[in-house]
């Protein structure tokens, strides 16, 4: 009998300072490896370091989760940044994240940008490539988790790189194989029973439902929660309790 | 025949985005170790790639000079931070200098607190431990730059750092053994030529005159040179040209 | 029959592009006046937009809510900021919080410091000069609130500027007149119907129950609410309830 | 006889706390207007006061020059800011440097927009209309300097805002009408007396040599000179000794 594995992850360690973000304390319980900020878009050392502890306490993969320099924004907005900023300024946070990693004795896991970052990479190559070479030269055995089919990918892969591939199973796709805009209609399942199936398809079948009809390929080793929904905690465990039920197992890549 | 050694060391890298500061490129050729700023006080991503590309043309030792997080007052103002928020604050900023010191091929050598952080150390034993524990905690291997006689160099032996002593030809002692306040006549020395024979006293002789009347002693396995001082240069050029004069050997500790 | 008149004031507006601080919608409607976060500590343009519009939708008076330069921080650690540092920094914020205010077509009502800048104030005669001297360049009308009995309300009166006197039903105060240190067990009163019982002393019979003994002085204008507090509307509800039902007439001052 | 008269402006104030940045000192006493930096993409409270202050001090007028939130970048890189943070994040820089305007007994003179924010009204209508919008709200009264014949001037008029049309002879152009990209060989004017050559040219005969050949018609009434150009100041002086040899008067707008 053949084994199938998947990770979830989700976007941690957002809170700073005194505003505190997202779900961290119930979400970590629930995944197997958290993409966490690093001080750019979100995550201030004394939060960050809170973060690494409660992964640690929970056995939960740390990956570090580069942003746009853009607090304000919570990195979500594209910039132009040339290609040595993006490599600077990625190389700068992998470093800083890091450093609790190694103070907790634990290890950095992974690499997965954030927000408008990630999905800048996903569409320019200069970009894609910048956050690779940073990767790489920090540490040529991190992984980088990507979006399947773009030229992000294909630059995690380039560099060298392990590009360990995500899906959103609380995200439409079209049938092209991207993600629906989150301005569509549709683009976003908020029924935490609709995420798990959808999770469902994606791990055993891979394939979902296309928001323009049809069906769409989709390869995942790791599925995305997002840590920011209050119903974040819900999807998570009905996308755990579906994958679980069907004889999957849930673990870090 | 007993060899004299001794390191010259300059605050560098503290230029941030399109605002430069202090005079890098002068400066670099003419000592042996820098402290890079981390980023909270000065240094952008790109800023301090571009100071770790030219320590290594130079072959200057790379050290972290953490400050606090104090952008506008160039962290030259004390802040009320608990010993976590230091600890959090140090360990941030030494993983961040740390990745673009890997990616050059490098290692680091040494931490020396910039600014209001350094001298809260030097008084303030909670601050001084939760620096220590953060070099410790990240590389208990880090030598710590410390001001002889104070807390903070009690603090850096006790975590079971190796304190690098540290003295400053271009400021006035008190026969205390501390360093005259900014604000009192005569406290700083401006002349090169001047600058360069406390230079020889301290490092040959172990005293150096004191502003208020006698010799104070002073123990310097580094001596500082202001790197944003505007002579800057020809005060380390003038340091130099004395100590290797007298047959001291000026190299990285 | 004299009628008696209280204002609540609450801190609001202190939530940071995605970041969300406070329960300002549950509050505003329970309050007579707030004083906004001005982007140092808190508060960024949009989200100050977002404040000003619903203090305008309730008809709550809108003051400003300086702090320090510390955003990691929420400005509630001291920082050893220079007078003139002091001047410019308030002098920015007010103008930056009237810009909505006047763009709303309203007027700025007050000013009260935020945090560990007021804190400042109250006990070193500098700071709290440099405040009251950038109010006044600012609009010589703009009433100042302050601790009475500190440094702060003499320079407030020094200045020219009108200083409205404040007090706290949730912190506990010293036979001293001081509010007592957030560290000293019993220093917070979390009980709604005890803050309810205290504003009544405080603006009934001028006095309140202190917390080393015996009773104590406490004269105000306005009575503070903490919005941050989870229960901050609960406290309210119940000031205003006990307030209104002896028949104190609560508005802004 | 018809008197012609030009403004001469500069960007200006960008120093940031211990950075300093431009030519500030050199600069002023050259030009009749200032657009000086609101914090965002440079000028701290404290080196916005004392650029104020030697605005004052040599009769120059004071404009607001708000840019996007990347200090990082000094709001040169391009920002995917809704319309709505783009008002308000100009509305609260306006409020911000009012603040030290009317600090100092002096009037807000005018608004223009600093890097990558001015360029991007210049060719995103809605960019250019949450401008317009933000200076109206603020002050009906305040002229927008724009770049002729672009969206950005159209959305200045429509809001009923005096468009003050600006050229650069320090920049080349094309004969298409608009500035060469920075990228373009030749594309950057170096030689003051050319730059005064073509300042003349702009304000006499309302036209100026393009880059890919012809002329192109440039109306004006301020002339841009770039204060972070070493060599401003020459420049400026070459300016205006063409200008005022021709019998051009050159005074604010």
């Amino acid at each position: 009998m053949v084994s199938v594995v998947v990770d979830l992850n989700a976007d941690a360690g957002e809170s700073y300072g005194a505003f505190t973000y997202g779900h961290d304390r119930e979400v970590f319980p629930l995944v197997t490896s958290v993409n966490l900020a690093c001080g750019f878009h979100g995550g201030s050392p004394s939060r960050i370091r809170e973060a690494v502890a409660l992964a640690k306490a929970h056995g939960v993969a740390v990956g570090a989760h580069p942003g746009f320099p853009d607090l304000v924004g919570f990195g979500r907005r594209d910039m132009a940044l040339s290609p040595e900023e993006v490599y600077a300024d990625v190389l700068y946070q992998l470093g800083a994240l890091y450093a609790f990693v190694k103070a907790e004795g634990l290890s950095l896991h992974h690499v997965k940008p954030h927000g408008a970052l990630y999905l800048k990479a996903c569409r320019d190559r200069e970009t894609a490539r910048a956050i690779a070479e940073a990767v790489k030269a920090f540490d040529p055995g991190l992984p980088l988790v990507v979006l399947p089919g773009t030229v992000y990918e294909e630059e995690a892969v380039r560099a060298g790189l392990r590009a360990v591939r995500e899906a959103f199973p609380e995200r439409a796709y079209l049938k092209s194989g991207q993600l629906a805009p989150r301005s569509m209609p549709g683009s976003w399942i908020t029924d935490p029973e609709e995420a798990a199936r959808r999770a469902l398809d994606m791990v055993l079948r891979g394939r979902v439902e296309a928001l323009d009809g049809g069906e769409v390929e989709v390869q995942a080793e790791t599925l995305c929660i997002h840590g920011d929904n209050p119903r974040a905690p819900e999807v998570a465990r009905a996308v755990r309790r579906a994958l679980e039920g069907a004889g999957v197992r849930i673990q870090a890549f």
